[in-house]
């Protein structure tokens, strides 16, 4: 199947997407280049291309221009150190093949006589495509032989609180694949073909789908919740380099120009919110619907710093206490978040069906004060409280909201203590409802040759 | 948030994306509009639009250039006839704003204070979204008096073979909408919308979401199995229209300009299709992976006429007996369908894991002769068999495959026929496991001012 005349060559033809993003992705490649002292190749070229390069001292997907869709994959490793080792090498030749738009190489125990590329993507530009792996702390335990290699900052995630709807088999996992694409077709056919790498090596734990979708006026793009979402994160540069890349004088030599991987699977509590007036909403995250502080006035551009002593008419905080913004101002933390949309699950609904007005127990404790036949309809006959235990009751029923990325140098210093603020304290908090979790230690990238299992088994 | 000043007019800033397809578009639009006789300012205005004309002989999302995405929803209505016209009320004025890039409209009882539109798609521009309505036949039952106007050819799907994979609750529904647009936010968002316009109206009963990526080589499209997929559809045309759109003979005036959309929601079985030998794939479509019919040569063009006389080197067949083109190839049909990638439900599995290699009774009675240890690690720890009774263990674990649909004149002359005809002979069908399955009639399109439920409740 790599004779299929299909496969386009992607250096000849420019991606019709990547032309959409070229400015920004260039600029990105560019800063990440010279930041990186390596050859980027998209960063100067004449005509823009659809490939962002799999080698480099980073890997690709970490400060990479976000694309358009994503795919997260956990894998449990089922063979011992020898199956590992086969299994990154697998992951390293499939990640430069589909990253070029090439057909999926053969694998190392390749069966004869059966395609090694499904053709699924056969045609369509590689689109940005990027592979990004982590490894998880149960990497590091006996099976391997690897305890001596671990990570420095490697440690589990405490649990925290109202962490009640956390659910483990869509949490963890010894090895984690981001795949990122401006193609939803380039993803499907990257999972099948990482998934057949798997056989006898690995089992498939979970996986997740997501998208965003950037406006074309630069504001940060939104969330389910219909929030401008990232406005505040670093720019690229050395003060982003500094938040994102591990430390090397902490680190094992393998791991320098590596980064450790938070992922929190955040279901949004939609009909709540739909249920919240717009004032109360602003108030929640700090920041209204147009991405003004509250600190400025509506219609500021996004970008206004939060000024944290301004008042408000009554004398109050403009930015309220318990504002989402406020509380997490103070956390430098380099965010990748993916909007997901699972839709309604008809299995997972109490009673087999799902109308807004009719979730009895709907909005206990939270006093939003809506009337009956005011539900916003999400459809997920959704029944939660806090603290009351029943957070897994129709959780699956209507599934939407946001797949929580962020690369940090030290997710004990950047990312747990936010993390338990928001469960504490933040008003932003009771939308909320962590159903995943995982936290991975991201390799460097590579040079031609070499393989993800160099340096580490 | 109407007065968002996110909210781009779609007119003055021309869609990235459809800047892509406009070709395409505006040749169907234009098409679209010398058939309806009506006025669709995107046929001939210079600049490409993101906009799909709402209004016209024909909804929108019918004959449209497919778009990349798709969410399709169900809904059972609970309320009364007066609620029913009055979700079709709401529904109506949904679809012109959101199809014209608008934010939604405050619905008929639209809550005080609260937010109309949840700005989740405000600052992106429409990009070709369309919504597509259509009524199944319970709508046709006693509960709305409306049994005297059910359409002449609303009946339900008979079983077909096979159909032991069938969820109930995943099929059917009162109503269904189809949103498609070329961004998934933009079609999370309108999904959002629509459930708000349910609460104390109706449930939603089941949703599925896809995709489809078409290569720039003006191929058709490749489903999940990696076929180029949609080769046979007929062009835009006379033969099309009689295809498509209803008798008017046969038919209640109110759905003139309509058709009855048939809805199949088939699981792949990929472990399977990825152990079958790439020969004995191309035997069971009647097709090579580059579109090219096995009665002509490698490569030749996928428009090339099958030849269904043609021998092969053996004197046999060259597109087998039971080759899913000559099965199918006596059925005139229209297909608008699309691919579907749901992952990997770890609770759906059974033993909450996956490898395909350590799937127990994995491909029995298939006679794939497949050996230990060489799945494909589709990782959905799936098993299955003919008849055995068993279709349901696992097939929810990796949830993978097509959202067929087709948009008939007569389903009981053009799909009832072909769908037994799959179930019985055709050799594709041993990939195929149908777990969806719904009839709607689709009414005809609207003039401004005129809502959906006019001239049926
Ligand atoms: C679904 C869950 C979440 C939603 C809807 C959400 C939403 C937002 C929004 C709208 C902003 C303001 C715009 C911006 O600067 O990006 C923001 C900022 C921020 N969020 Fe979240 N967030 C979520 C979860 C989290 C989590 C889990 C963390 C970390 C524990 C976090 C950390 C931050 C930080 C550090 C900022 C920047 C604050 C600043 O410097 O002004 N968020 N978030
Ligand atoms: C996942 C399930 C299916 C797959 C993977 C599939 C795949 C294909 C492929 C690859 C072709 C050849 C290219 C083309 O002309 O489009 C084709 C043709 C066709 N299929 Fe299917 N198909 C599926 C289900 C169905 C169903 C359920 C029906 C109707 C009952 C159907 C009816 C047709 C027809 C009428 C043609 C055109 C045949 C011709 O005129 O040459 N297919 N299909």
């Amino acid at each position: 199947m790599s004779s299929d005349p299909d496969f386009s060559a992607p250096t000849v033809r420019p991606s019709r997407r990547a032309v959409l993003t070229h400015g920004a992705a260039a600029a990105t490649a560019a800063a990440v280049g010279v930041a990186a002292g390596t050859q980027l190749d998209s960063a100067d070229a004449a005509p823009p291309s659809p490939v962002v390069p799999f080698y480099g001292e980073h890997q690709a997907g970490i400060v990479t221009e976000q694309q358009s869709n994503v795919v997260l994959a956990a894998f449990d490793v089922t063979a011992g150190r020898a199956g590992l080792r086969r299994l990154l090498d697998d992951w390293t030749a499939l990640g430069a093949a589909l990253s070029e738009g090439r057909p999926a190489p053969a694998r190392k125990q390749q069966p004869a006589g059966l395609a090694a590329d499904s053709a699924i993507a056969s045609g369509l530009d590689p689109a940005r495509f990027t592979m990004t792996v982590g490894l998880g702390p149960g990497l590091f335990d006996r099976r391997f032989g690897l305890a001596a290699r671990r990570p420095a900052k490697l440690d589990p995630l405490p649990s925290f609180p109202g962490d009640d709807a956390l659910d483990e088999v869509r949490s963890g996992g010894d090895l984690i694949v981001q795949l990122c694409a401006d193609d939803p077709q380039v993803l499907s056919h990257a999972f099948l073909q990482v998934r057949a790498t798997a056989p006898g090596l690995a089992r498939l734990r979970w996986s997740d789908t997501g998208f965003i979708s950037r406006p074309s006026n630069g504001h940060a793009p939104r969330n389910l919740l219909g929030q401008q979402d990232g406005t505040a994160n670093p720019a690229p540069g050395p003060d982003r380099d500094r938040l994102v890349w591990v430390d090397k004088s902490a680190e094992p030599a393998w791991m320098h120009g590596g980064t450790y991987l938070v992922f929190r699977r955040i279901r949004l509590r939609l009909p709540d919110w739909s249920l919240t007036p717009v004032a109360k909403q602003d108030q929640a995250i700090g920041r209204r619907v147009d991405g003004s502080p509250l600190s400025a006035p509506a219609g500021a551009d996004p970008s206004t710093p939060l000024d944290l002593d301004a008042k408000d008419a009554t004398g109050g905080p403009a930015i309220p206490a318990r504002a989402h913004v406020r509380q997490m101002h103070r956390f430098e933390m380099y965010r990748r978040s993916y909007n997901y949309d699972r839709g309604f699950d008809p299995h997972a609904a109490p009673g087999h069906g799902a109308d807004g007005h009719a979730s009895a127990g709907h909005g206990h404790g939270h006093g939003h004060g809506h009337g009956d036949g005011h539900g916003d309809g999400h459809g997920d006959g959704h029944r939660h409280g806090h603290g009351d235990g029943d957070g897994h009751v129709g959780h699956d029923s209507y599934d939407a909201g946001l797949l929580f990325l962020t690369y940090t140098q030290d997710p004990a210093r950047q990312f747990v203590p936010a993390q338990h603020v928001l469960a504490t304290v933040d008003d932003l908090n009771r939308f909320l409802q962590t159903t995943g979790s995982g936290i991975f230690a991201v390799p460097p990238g590579l040079r031609p040759g070499r393989s993800l299992a160099a340096g580490l088994v």
